[in-house]
């Protein structure tokens, strides 16, 4: 996906592949009842992101508006942007690497997510699965993803992100409490691979108890 | 849906609504073996339900019948309305606002209902999703469910219903032990989307096992 | 479905069910690696079944066979019977009113089946979905499914089930040890309400541990 | 399927049906985020298998390559073979009886096989389903499935399982701690069998929590 001379028929290419990456987490239970967003890098500065409020299994072309990496609007749309637009232009604004951001709201990441709020993280350890995430090359590796507190002030939130993001060593996603699981990507493949990967290492996490 | 002006064909769009909701509600295994119900708003004083014993994963639009909402049939019918269409007329009469109602009955339904009867009720809180419930607009608003004790008789259970809501603040939803749970909205979208989210909730609260 | 008068043009159309049914059981979890067994009754002493060995996620019209209700085949055929036929027989022998036997073999049942094996039965009390049940109205019946030890000897397993029923009130179904469920029906469309239900239940015994 | 006589027909054939299983395994949650691989024979010293890192839910024709039984591509390819060709090499030197092998990397042998590692081995005792293993004709027989440690040196990891087949008798299958199951069968349709066995037996074993 080029970052560069974006154009109507860039956008739509990208905005159907982000409405089946919506629907197939949607067929998994991960976005129930109009949670989860979607986002691609369609330029430097814009990117095209789920609308809010809408189900995320049956999205339609309009149902994805373009807004520029400070969340605003960059045209006239048939929607308002995903109320969590500012998490994403975090992680577009931090790096040019970013292609692609998902947020899914799992069983799993909801309880797990729960569970360790007050520790502050998630340590996923000994999973062959991990090396599906970019960088990471052997099970041997630790996946840590912090929690953070959930909160309505969604700017709040994308603050305590860049400032952890900032004082931490690189991290492959986070989780909210009680609220799901953010990663991102190179592009659009990839973060779905994010997804599924972290997603399943969450499920065992939740099936082991291992995580008190 | 206009609640006014009810003619052959919203009769008809309704029940096709109707249909497909029960449809998907049956294929996350939410309506086992021709359990659950469910009813749209066709006008003041008339709804559309599901008539009684049916396959909810294999309705056709005979399956669909019309009553007033004291629960008699408006006219000749090839089925008998629902045996818990009491408790759909309850709500409907109970309010306006109220377009639509949905009976599931759910493992997770079944099972916290039948964990909680003696206490009385179901609390879920600080999850995310409890937004997708009209009128919640935080996490940390708390979603309590009532548990009903289970009874073949459904006119004294409507008249328990009848009675909490009197009594108490407003509420989202509610559960009778061993046999799921009862939700609302202004129209089919809405509902849908309540059942989506509580369901979610309760399948988080019984995988914390958070509730004894 | 008549009992007399049994054509060709019968045979087909049971066997379009049979292998309904078991496409329906093995796409939820019920059938694995060719497990399971279905049958329906086609004459006072015939009886449509599936051959054994074949996957029940994708049988055809010639993996279902005909037998009398002593197991033997009626005719010449392109596979043998399942080598559960006796258990089936039994139960078409005992009563006219058995249209269609079921063997299903979920996750739960065989959970269960072990956990119970001991004891002897597993009970499933207060559940309103019970009332899916041929002849249950209320969920304060409590549904006893006894509990058999396991066998190679089918003929001894068959003996051992006919012996229970006679001496003991009526059931709407059984399980083996580490093998799953038996249930029947009058007709294809009771039965796999029965399975249904059935299964539900057992899943929600499972999630309750409450079944020691 | 025959091990003389190898087309391009022959390969087209055995692709598809690797293809086949490769969703079908998918579909079921058991590859996830382009883990598992999958192999067939198509010589004596010849086998079709996955390229390394392509989504096990959507493979073409391209990602199936082929290599020899030390490892080694036969000829141009459009992908890598899996990056643990070396264990399915170890399986078809072994034995000219090895037909298909597969990997799987379930959430129930991510996590007993994590659980287990330690103990050296996963004990399925008991199952009914046991009978869908080639060879095993009573549910008295005990499946044994050693674990082998992790690591990222496959030749060193496809010793030790080699080691382990010579001074054990034979076994249907084995598990690698935190990263899942390897069977294996005459042929593809066996391989399936034994995968849906094991993996039916697995989920078991986890709900029994009796593995500890």
């Amino acid at each position: 996906m080029s970052a560069r001379g974006t154009s109507i028929s860039s956008f739509s290419s990208v905005a159907t592949e982000l409405i089946a990456l919506a629907r197939w987490c949607h067929e998994r239970g991960w976005t129930p009842a109009t949670s989860g967003n979607f986002s691609a890098r369609l330029g430097d500065e814009t990117l095209a992101i789920t609308a809010s409020g809408r189900p995320k299994g049956a999205l339609v072309l309009s149902d994805i508006v373009v807004v520029n990496t400070d969340g605003r609007l960059t045209g006239p749309s048939a929607g308002r942007p995903s109320a969590e637009t500012a998490l994403h232009c975090q992680l577009y604004r931090r790096s040019g690497d970013v292609g692609a951001v998902a947020h899914t709201h799992s069983r799993a990441a909801t309880v797990l997510s729960r569970r360790c709020a007050q520790e502050g993280y998630v340590t996923l350890a000994g999973y062959e699965v991990a090396k599906a995430l970019s960088g990471v090359t052997t099970h041997d590796d630790t996946v840590l993803l912090p929690v953070f507190v959930n909160t309505q002030d969604i700017g709040k939130l994308a603050e305590d992100v860049e400032a952890f993001m900032s004082a931490h060593p690189p991290v492959h996603g986070y989780l909210i409490a009680g609220h799901g699981l953010y990663t991102w990507g190179a592009d659009i493949v990839d973060t779905s691979r994010h997804i599924e990967a972290l997603e399943f290492m969450l499920d065992c996490a939740l099936l082991e108890g291992s995580i008190s």
